[in-house]
């Protein structure tokens, strides 16, 4: 581990833009530890890994970038607000990688008000602003997404978390492999709380008409990963689906 | 609230025996709080309630008295023991009503080997085990389902549960009805996480072939009831699908 990996916010005052893709909600969170929740997410624009399944290629691939707003930090509580109706609840920050983009204002504007934040990210950018945190949910991508994991990097990110949010593990998988690397990360890193998550067989492009979502397929999946969990007697580990995509398929903004 | 709700588990050793309709699993929980989490089924036989839309009517009804098995605890751990391979996991005490059994030998027995209990209960019968469980979830019964609540039962069982497990309320809603119900519920016990479900609109029927479960209608009501929370600005609330009628149908044993 090395605190040198983690990156001050040297612009993050009221004042500093962020790249924002979409605001959208309030709708229940559909992945992970805060299943269920009602959630409004923050999406940024613009990411540091290009996973071969991207179910966001709108808020990764730079194609898409004329469609991010910048957005100042004001400006992205004025749209949280009114999306809540100024009712405290959860705001995911999402994207891309969020951990790109400077929150630290935005966490502490929302906490005056009540509001918790949690993050998703793919564990490679630490940020000291992730002490702020509510939820810190570190995803580390399996083999399938044809990304390598820098795993000092991810130490970096939990220590930069660390006395703050309540820190969990989401890991994709699609397949044995991916399974024997979300295994992995749950050996390096003991401590914390592991989901793991089916992929999304059918995922979205990142233009033109949404493929129709095989919920046949989704839900095959979700019962072969459950089997490997149960087979393997990985009691500690919860299996969770994308419930946004059984109830909504890839629609975007729900 | 009255103490003289809560029943003294008079027979509750060793030696006891109660009676056990299914002891199924490792499989993932499906519902509430604890949701994805790798978990052992143990359900008891008998119900003091008769819910339209039981969904475990072979565990309810009398005229499947002959299925369900006098045990011991000796002879419950041990079944619990070999489906989880000796590995601590959760154990799930369901019903029926399993408030009507005598659970705390069992729960005594499985602690000291490392394993969780959660109870799954209407909360119209406080036990004085309640608060040696780690998980207790209420789920008193909405209107559709013919019941009606006695409130100082429900008192009891979470009094009878005070400084012990974590209370976690769960609360089927099939209507508008049901919904303003699940609201009274959560004024009544503000302190309590609330989990809001929707009805399976295709229940098992207690014997004879299963309908297939019609998974448009499941998540056209999950979808229905997220809609309701998130206008109304109900954000404390969770809401989480029977995942186990999504993946299974109405498979028993899964």
């Amino acid at each position: 581990m090395s605190a040198a990996l983690t990156l001050p916010d040297a612009t993050d005052t009221q004042g500093a833009t962020l790249r924002i893709s979409e605001i959208f909600g309030p709708t229940i969170q559909g992945e992970g530890a805060l299943i269920g929740e009602p959630t409004v997410f923050v999406r940024t624009g613009g990411c540091d890994y290009r996973c071969t399944w991207c179910d966001t290629l709108h808020a990764v691939d730079a194609r898409f970038r004329d469609t991010w707003r910048p957005m100042t930090t004001a400006a992205i509580w004025a749209e949280v607000e009114r999306l809540s109706g100024g009712v405290p609840l959860t705001v995911s920050l999402s994207g891309g990688n969020p951990a790109i983009q400077p929150f630290g204002a935005l966490i502490a504007l929302g906490h005056r008000h009540g509001y918790r934040f949690a993050l998703e990210t793919q564990g490679s950018i630490a940020r000291d602003w992730f002490a702020a945190l509510d939820t810190l949910v570190l995803s580390p991508k399996p083999p399938s997404s044809g990304m390598t994991t820098d795993w000092a990097a991810l130490d970096a990110c939990v220590t930069a978390a660390a006395g703050g949010p309540a820190i969990v593990l989401k890991v994709v998988v699609f397949d044995d492999a991916d399974y024997a690397f979300a295994r992995a990360v749950a050996r390096r890193l003991p401590a914390l709380p592991v989901c793991l998550q089916p992929g999304n067989p059918t995922p979205p492009p990142a233009e033109g008409p949404d493929p129709a979502v095989d919920l046949g397929a989704s839900l095959a999946q979700m019962r072969w990963l459950v089997g490997r969990v149960t087979d393997d007697r990985w009691f500690s580990a919860r299996v969770l689906p994308q419930l946004h995509v059984l109830l909504w398929g890839n629609l975007r903004g729900v």
